[in-house]
């Protein structure tokens, strides 16, 4: 008796002894061709490996393609050193295992930031190109060509008192929203110029194991048939999250069960980490999930203060987006505020929240919000007068984004599920070692099989810590892991 | 390789092939005797079958032994209705569903409420005393003899709102806070009469599961020695939660690693949901816990206010203590405040907070703790601006526990990590159905294998909406589902 919905159901492997024929044979065998599985299948083709990506869509990119392709990256790349930025990687160490929250991953942390100069350099062997310039304007991503800038929430409150702060995110030298497309385009030319085999429009469907639980292939489906693939060395999943797939929320991340704006590609379904289980991986940090209120640019909305249903203020509004998102997903009532003057007022880029008051003064302002009468004017008279000094004794917001709230006013409806948009990705997967190898819940590896991207649980933990540049830069660096891996795994 | 501490292992099972000889036969074997075993033992037992349970510490009871053993039940009991309560278990069903998050469990919800007239019927047909009457106080348990009590959030915003209000936690006739020990003694008493075999100090290793996949068998540690135990209908896994198990929290829950105050028997190790998930079954909501802040008693604690970090009230303070530690535990800073006035002030009696401020005016108070400067006074002039009136507009506490803060004052530094009580355990475990089968990941049921209470995740699922009587509840019930399941198995 089966009492779950397929669609959130392990994908049972099939046994060796079962294969009559090998359709397709190749040392590594990828699954996903988004940054992890292109990176990884650099590293291993590199390496000597014969390797072979199988993907879903009709082109390579996967979710990285539709980002800004930001990479986190610090301890002193090269363009952070000609921008004069002298950051220490033992900072970088200490602000993402506060990102990461108690369930950080001090190996992986570790293994990145150690690795983190070394991994801007390889992105630059292979063609990536980054301006030596500083964006320094608060912002998702740059929209310029140039390079560097803060991501997450380096100079924000706790964190900045921990950790010295730096410009980490890497932005790719190219106007406008490009960077995926970007990054994609000169990823896929590596890849292809290193022999690697690409089938787009395979669906991998389950693992291949022998008697003894190796993975030692796959089953594809190309062209409505089911295909044998010998994978020699061993398999990489890199095929994405889950916030496409409704019944793994519904079992694994309930908090985000009902939203409606999921950030990925169709093909986050989770089946890399459903093949994962099927051969006894453990999937790890599954309920946590980054959720956002993109309430900038314009840099001036940061200015402004966030109110909750009780009229209280909640966060430091000079954080991350995503922080302030995923703190606004906690307040009690289903009301959330973002008051800001009408003088420079201009709606934000990407929050789509509707104008639902205003007024020339606080009281008629509140008049038109549901909040109770009288806080939103303490809130705001106690902001202003300690933002007039710089200070803001509850949050401790910086000083350059503190100025009293004077004049008109207007409040945007923020509130989830009425209209703002409030974008949100999986954080969980299977649970791997740096090498990218993965875990079962006894902690023995799987021979055979690795993960990485969003199909493996890595740097990002929490959405109260994530920061742009995070995803790309782990799924691209524990990608090229995975594949060292692997094509030591086939020396060895 | 292994990178796990062996702790938080799965118990990997044994093979019945390699059974050289039984040194134990029984038809039901069930691990662990607290509440859910003592009653899936005596349903298997009353239904015909031989039982034998095996049990790791000296005596029976476990955590439910240590605990009030009051048992959440409505929807019309005897109690209920000589007491004039009218109740719906509709409502209760309302209600248990709202307890229970985005990640209630409705078959089990349901049947709960569907069941609860006859569980009360079937606990007082096996000897539990339940006097006819109304415990109409705010408190953590009945220390007299009286019977019904409201023991969660029923009458809080925003469940009132929702479901109408019942007293359904059932207190067992006994002076004190002598229920667990009185529970144990009866539903011992029952098994015994019923000639269920029990091994005391009986450490239960691994399951023994035939090629299968079914379960067939155990393998306990007896004096010394391994004994192996053939199971003929089903183990029934009643071994409780993991709030004992540091490294099973640091992998699952790592919300509560650090807390200091666990909630639960020395045996609370997680035992029963690594030996599950050693044949294959799922462990869901393990990053869920039960945290509180055991406020009241006494109950005119209700009349004061806590504040955060920020000196901003963040609940209504009629909340259920669990609901109320829950919601102090995720606000921003690490200080979290009890405000009373000094004039009835009685220290609570189980918070062991300390006193960390005092003052003749607010102003005076507010300089002795740590918030922001101006905050505690807005704070409290807004509550009692409203509170005289019998409103409070932020949270919604209800009318009888409003009455404005006024005179000397004290705080109480509930701060966790400073000294008060901030009792936890796990509410998470292994997928069951309402019958007690164990599940896999992919919704089979696992042949022979069956779970109740703490082992498995059951009504209970957030520490936001738990009330006392929920876990005794579920594991009286639910163990009796299991009991039943296993009987009905055997004769199938």
């Amino acid at each position: 008796m089966s009492t779950e919905t397929e669609k959130a159901k392990p994908a049972k492997p099939r046994k060796l002894s079962s294969i009559q024929k090998w359709d397709i044979e190749t040392d590594v065998a990828i699954v996903g061709f988004g940054a992890a599985g292109a990176c990884s299948a650099i590293e291993a083709a590199e390496a000597g490996a014969d390797v072979t990506i199988f993907e879903l869509a009709s082109s390579s990119g996967g979710s990285t393609a539709l980002s800004s392709a930001e990479i986190y990256m610090g301890g002193g790349t090269r363009v952070q050193k000609a921008c004069g930025i002298e950051d220490d990687k033992e900072d970088m160490f200490k602000f993402l295992m506060m990102c990461g929250g108690k369930q950080a991953d001090e190996a992986k942390v570790r293994a990145y930031c150690d690795g983190s100069v070394d991994h801007f350099n390889w992105l630059v062997a292979h063609g990536m190109p980054y301006k030596d310039s500083l964006y320094n304007h608060r912002a998702i991503m740059a929209l310029t060509d140039d390079c560097l800038l803060y991501t997450g929430n380096e100079k924000a409150w706790p964190f900045k008192d921990n950790a010295k702060p730096s410009p980490r995110g890497h932005n790719l030298q190219v106007e406008g929203d490009n960077g995926g497309p970007l990054f994609t385009k000169i990823i896929t030319e590596q890849v292809e110029k290193l022999g690697v085999k690409v089938h787009y429009e395979a669906r991998a469907l389950t693992l291949i194991t022998d008697d003894h639980g190796e993975v030692c292939g796959l089953i594809v489906r190309i062209d409505q048939q089911e295909k044998t693939v010998r994978a020699r060395q061993g398999v990489i999943l890199c095929a994405g999250g889950f916030i496409m797939n409704k019944d793994m929320l519904k079992k694994y991340a309930p908090g985000i069960v009902d939203n409606e704006t999921p950030i990925g590609n169709p093909g986050d379904m989770g089946s890399g980490i459903l093949m994962g289980l099927g051969v006894g991986a453990a999937a790890i940090n599954m309920n946590e999930f980054f959720i956002s209120l993109p309430f900038y640019p314009p840099a001036q909305t940061t200015f402004g203060i966030f109110v909750n249903n009780q009229g209280q203020r909640f966060i430091n509004e000079d954080c991350y987006h995503g922080r302030v998102g995923w703190h606004a997903f906690q307040q009690p009532g289903n009301r959330i505020y973002l008051i800001l003057p009408v003088d420079d007022f201009k709606a934000p880029d990407y929050l789509f929240a509707d104008i639902c008051g205003t007024g020339e003064t606080v009281e008629e302002l509140e008049a038109e919000i549901d909040v109770p009468k009288g806080m939103l004017e303490h809130t705001i008279a106690y902001y202003n007068e300690h933002a007039k000094n710089g200070e803001d004794p509850l949050f401790h917001k910086s000083a350059e984004w503190l100025r009293p709230l004077e004049g008109a006013l207007v409040a945007l409806d923020c509130s989830y599920g009425r209209g703002a948009f409030w974008p949100c990705f999986t954080l969980g997967g299977l649970d791997t070692l740096p090498t990218g190898e993965v875990k079962t819940p006894e902690g023995d590896v799987i021979p055979g099989l690795y993960a990485a991207g969003r199909t493996a649980c890595g740097i990002p933990r929490t959405g109260a810590g994530y920061g742009s540049g995070m995803s790309v830069g782990d799924a691209s660096f524990f990608g090229r892991m995975a594949g060292k891996s692997v094509a030591a795994r086939g020396k060895a």
